[in-house]
């Protein structure tokens, strides 16, 4: 295949007639398409049904130590439930509280938090006049959507194949007060599937904040969400790092089984020193009396352990796998050697990250929906929805099936083509 | 039975060694009772497990309209459970958000909303130099502790039978602009189990308030929770009629189903203007993707309709019914005449409230304590946990058996006359 940039104008042209009229073609079909978001697929959840099966009529609710899960309290979450979520994360169980249905929420509760009553003694941030917090791009929309809507300031930092640029991190982080926080999915990013090495995890350790309340936000939602059984991802773990370093309380890391059980029904997690975890509850007793322990009970009773849990993660990639190598076999078989895009090819993660030529994005992801394919919005894996170089799109390969992949990603990459054809056109 | 204040000095005396000698007595019994919160008895739980059987691996989690309960997504709930909390409170179902699994977390959230960001483009609260809250007393101790981990100012209202001083309520609301708020639990108060009056609430639609953003916190927590079949407090719906009195936008109405179904496994919910709930949702969607839908789902499944959870009801009422019943008889017979302390004697929700003599409660509630029966702490109805008499003490019937009732009360009856003869030997 020839780079479209070595082509002639005329090369060019033609090319564009024939793409022209396959995307005329494309549209006739009428396609219904959605690669936008990363939701696990009716398949998925067909194959966890049983999960209901776990708690019925004839069950004993209560915990190991004798806990009614059916009435209240518990605040921080019965300790089978703290226990199971330590060992998947590779923390202690009394590092864990167990809140809700949405690590999102106590994300943006943490923050919240934070603005009104500070972080452990210091000036709660809504009387600051300025607060910064790092945001490695691309990345995950709805990070930047809290931040964002607290007018917290967000600065980008690029990522790389082993994590933000810790060089900018620590020039940041280490001399400005301003900067409270960092906004990190660690294993297998949003929307890269890129995981940060030991020494990128090591470094964050041995941070010196210059502001006593920095605190890294460490967003472990794909801790145990890989592809291949034998060529997992590893993450060093954070907390006992910063332990190590002389940081005991420097982050907060949070994870959920939305993507492990039924999105929206499952339970999240926060897990941190002991020092952040009072401090926080001594809030939290005064926002909720416990969250749904039978719920917790439902996931230790079905899941049993961490292994349990792990084998089950296996399950979904069974059907995760075919989706994401559809989607990398069409973009690696269109558009190898064209030199119009480049993408990652993830080991695990919900997305797989692409990266068109420079002002390419926003017109092929219009060109997508036009014939029928949702995409993630370009620029959303950016702060303020601003990708500088309107070139990354986020693709979401779980929700719709194999075959319905390789249509839309047939489309894309229609599209793509045609979009750098235009670019070129116009730059020759 | 002749009343302690008309006793002679020497006959307290006598009346005071013989009640010491019951107390060492019913001290050696080493009794372990909790009469201190509103948890519903393990015989409630136990009826209603049939609800764990109602959705299971052959269920099909959908909607009416056909969505996945399964999946992310619907941020204000499911349509047919927010059409079955609207019928239970009579508000539109259009006028309900379903959230997690707590009131209290709703009402804790959206003060801390009105904080940050203000309500409906006014000022928010944390640049204001003062934000003042009503609070009728004796009252619900988490709501005080809300509007106090706040720095909100609280200003006491004394309830009667018929709802709060409405007098004092117009004067302040409709003059002073720092005050935005005020708790009101309108049915079945907490603790005294009085219901607002028809003209109480019309009074309340009426207001003028000074603050554009004065808001009634209408915690309608025992809407459907009455004893008895036949005598059933009514209240009116006070959304429409702030909507006929041109406040439509004047309340927040929050409710759960946390002493309906399994507390901490229910769903909790805000019910208020279109305006309103537009203006949250802004800031739920950044919050939250949404909550437990399968949760939602499972009530809606069990209880079919508004009627279902009324029915539902009446088997608690049956099991809640004795209770009551046998704490009052303990009362009535012990202490008719004393004047030495004053009860509620409610139709519905989970306390009963009791008046000592002035400066009696704090030492009542200790020596109860000390012989085995924890009740809840003295001043716990009232803002900051004083109670400027030192008189009020909440009963909550519902979690020990009738049997331990009678031995629990009767350890109360006790406590009260021996505090009250020390109190009336002192003034001699």
């Amino acid at each position: 295949m020839k780079a479209y940039k070595d082509l002639s104008k005329e090369e060019l042209l033609t090319l564009q007639e024939q793409l022209n009229k396959d995307y005329e073609d494309a549209k006739s079909k009428g396609l219904k398409l959605d690669m936008s978001r990363g939701k696990p697929a009716a398949s998925q959840l067909d194959m966890e049904m049983d999960f209901l099966n776990v708690l019925n009529a004839d069950s004993i609710l209560k915990t190991e130590a004798g806990v009614d899960c059916r009435n209240y309290g518990v605040m921080d979450g019965i300790p089978e439930a703290r226990k199971l979520i330590g060992d998947v994360i590779g923390v202690p169980a009394e590092n864990v509280i167990i809140f809700g249905n949405a690590s999102l929420n106590i994300m943006y509760d943490t923050v919240a938090r934070s603005e009104i009553f500070g972080v452990m003694g210091e000036t709660p941030w809504c009387r600051l006049d300025k607060v910064k917090f790092l945001c490695p791009v691309p990345g995950y929309d709805r990070h930047f959507a809290i931040t964002e809507q607290f007018g917290i300031e967000m600065i980008n930092v690029p990522m790389t194949e082993d994590g933000p640029d810790m060089d900018m991190v620590e020039a940041l982080v280490n001399t400005d007060p301003a900067v409270k926080g960092i906004w990190c999915v660690p294993k297998y990013s949003n929307p890269q599937g890129y995981t940060y090495s030991d020494e990128t995890v090591k470094r964050f350790a041995a941070l010196k904040p210059a502001a006593k309340d920095f605190r890294i936000y460490w967003d472990n939602a794909y801790a145990i969400h890989d592809l291949y059984e034998d060529k997992k991802d590893t993450l060093l773990d954070i907390l006992s790092e910063c332990e190590k370093a002389g940081n005991p309380d420097m982050v907060y890391e949070f994870c959920s089984t939305s993507k492990v059980m039924f999105p929206g029904s499952g339970i999240a997690a926060l897990a941190s020193s002991k020092a952040n975890l009072d401090f926080i509850k001594k809030y939290m007793t005064i926002q909720t009396i416990g969250y749904d322990k039978i719920n917790q009970l439902r996931h230790v009773r079905y899941f049993k352990d961490a292994e349990g849990m792990k084998a089950h993660m296996m399950k979904h990639a069974a059907i995760m796998r075919p989706k994401f190598e559809a989607v990398l076999h069409v973009l690696e078989s269109e558009l190898n050697g064209l030199e119009i895009g480049s993408w990652t090819e993830p080991k695990g993660g919900y997305f797989i990250s692409f990266d068109a030529l420079e002002g390419c994005a926003k017109k092929i992801v219009e060109k997508c929906k036009e014939a029928g394919v949702v995409l993630t919005g370009a620029g959303a894996t950016y702060p303020y929805k601003k990708d500088p170089k309107d070139s990354n799109i986020r693709l979401a390969p779980s929700f719709p099936t194999p075959e319905e992949l390789a249509m839309a990603t047939d489309l894309f990459v229609l599209c793509v083509k045609l979009v750098s054809v235009e670019k070129l056109l116009k730059e020759a």
